[in-house]
């Protein structure tokens, strides 16, 4: 048994950062919360501090500052995204999760990178954008990255039985999401409401509609590439309706590992804090007895665009599948705002996309620039 | 690249062992065959013996060896399973592929144990009968014991990735056999012919009608706790009739890792020979765009008893589970002879496992005698 570990939750109040909460609620012999930081939701974020005794509180928007440093009298109060990346590199922190949603993750995430902390990666944007940066930075700095999303985690775990062979494939599954049954004309008078109405998964508002247009099974193939080391010709995207099986990894003999349970994000979470210790977790079992049949479908291109427009991103490489990302956050943003339909969103992608100057080998500027420019010029067009 | 390996098959003519030729055959640079072993099939054996220039034959049954002595000139023919016996502890056998049928697999597997040598384990009526021996044995002279069959190194895979974590339960997958569907009444007048008919697996007579009673998936309880270390109550038997997931390991977390495949044997006899390494094999492999649904059921005990039977004797312990096996060794003969209905198979093992006396620690030699005695005493009765 070694001595508990400490926790800094980028983004604490989010899905995964309230999940995060949670696994910590359940072993606090194991756990303690050493910084939480968060966007804007101050109200949870000083419960949060109350309730888990946190010593250092990070509040991105200035407007709240004030408000949350005076609810938490001696407590480290900092403002700001640069607090936070500071207060990630600390000494006693043992493992970062970073749980922003989007691009901004890409900072803070870093900064823990560069810190040599253990990364819990639940800001699958922060690969999407910059994979080989971070993962370069990752091998430089010896800093391990373990996935915090069912798909990752579940290839992750088969992984741990791969016994040094190679991967021959891969296989990502998709539950589909919420228009998978949905004809084409109907998906593209789809309102945000149902668009957000995700049949397995609870997840934040970006996370839903992602899955709703299939982008963010996109990012997933790239994640993966990245955390994995495999070519996009060695990740097969198998849509799988009912969740249970999270992924599957393949061998050079056709042997399929594969990891499955109930959709709860709180077991990769956990995985992730403990590993490679597995610990007890609340919650839903697998009852094989009452559970449904589980069926496996090609996914539907024509319905989902986006699916190939990541493919296509990482075929590209260089700064693309950043342009991809910005275009996606900023449409995504606009759905949201009721400002443009549900096929405007891979429309925007593929425009800003084809219209991004290339750039081979980004740097961290070129990445940065590179997001503001797709953003702009997707945000231009709604 | 390690050197060849040189490979034993005891039972190289049955459907183990011929398929283990299809590996070595697929393999020719890494395995090689330094002996085999056959009870009565002289023509396949002699055949196999010139395909693969094998150097050490072994016939079982004395009325053929002259015949197959004659036929291999300069190969070193010998009778009996004694001959096989010291053949498998010769200092140049890596491993030894136990794949004979029934009870008299035990003597040849406890001298390759005895031996040190690595065991490809087909013969799972070994484990049954002397469990806790043959494991104690292979403790002692460190003999490395790797499972063949589907189920058994499906769990053998997933538990690579366990991480160092306990087993908390073992999902055991029955494909159900060919009287699944079939009403209790309809299955009691089954003719051999339709209990030979398995939906999914090619198999030999006597494990295919084990199948069909679902005595095969008792033993393979039984063979999970030994190999596995766990207990009766850890182990779970879940129909699941197209045979897609091989077996499963859930773990404290609720996390499990399952091996899914096409039903093909040929895979986990290669990974037991050259285990760690996964190499590469001819065949189909899952097609997840085009597979049926994946459907789960708990077992009817009341069409299919000798499952419950074998908890039970798993439960008793001792020379229970021994008697056990011998009953159904005799009963299954007999019903392949047509000389019993499908349900005197249970009614059989059920009287014998009742009729004979207790044995708590048994001896390899009070093994031997139980078997004997519930032998004859479930053939009295035919």
């Amino acid at each position: 048994m070694t001595g508990k570990k400490n926790i800094a939750i980028l983004g604490s109040t989010g899905s995964i950062g309230t999940q995060t909460m949670d696994v910590v609620r359940q072993h606090p012999e194991r756990f303690c919360v050493f910084m939480i930081s968060a966007n804007n939701n101050a109200e949870l974020l000083v419960q949060q501090a109350v309730a888990f005794n946190v010593p250092n509180v990070v509040i991105c928007n200035p407007e709240k500052y004030a408000w949350v440093k005076a609810q938490l009298p001696g407590v480290n109060v900092q403002l700001g995204i640069d607090a936070a990346c500071e207060l990630v590199q600390a000494p006693q922190v043992d493992v970062v999760v970073a749980a922003m949603v989007g691009f901004s993750g890409l900072k803070p995430t870093l900064a823990a990178i560069r810190a040599s902390k253990t990364l819990a990666l639940a800001n699958k944007e922060t690969l999407v954008a910059a994979g080989e940066l971070v993962m370069g930075e990752a091998r430089r700095f010896n800093a391990p990255i373990y996935p915090v999303d069912s798909e990752h985690s579940a290839i992750f775990q088969c992984l741990q039985g791969a016994m040094g062979n190679p991967i021959k494939l891969i296989h990502l599954t998709a539950s589909g999401g919420p228009f998978r049954t949905w004809p084409r004309e109907q998906i593209a008078s789809a309102r945000k409401d149902q668009a957000l109405k995700h049949p397995n998964w609870d997840m934040g508002a970006k996370i839903t509609i992602d899955s709703a247009t299939m982008m963010n099974k996109g990012f997933e193939v790239i994640e993966a590439k990245w955390l994995f080391g495999v070519d996009a010709g060695q990740i097969h995207v198998v849509v799988h309706p009912q969740s249970v099986i999270h992924s599957m990894v393949e061998f050079e003999d056709g042997a399929v590992l594969a990891q499955l349970g109930c959709p709860d994000m709180r077991l990769p979470i956990q995985l992730a804090l403990s590993y490679p210790e597995r610990l007890g977790l609340e919650g839903d079992r697998l009852d094989f007895g009452a559970l449904k049949d589980l069926s496996f479908m090609e996914p539907d291109h024509d319905k989902f665009p986006c699916l190939q427009l990541a493919f296509y991103a990482l075929g590209r490489g260089g700064n693309i599948p950043c342009a991809m990302n910005a275009a996606n956050e900023a449409a995504v943003a606009a759905y949201l705002h009721d400002k443009i339909g549900f096929y405007d969103i891979p429309d925007t992608i593929s425009r800003v996309m084809a219209a991004i100057p290339y750039i081979g080998n980004p740097s961290l500027e070129d990445i940065f620039a590179t997001h503001q420019e797709a953003y702009d010029m997707a945000c231009k067009s709604f």
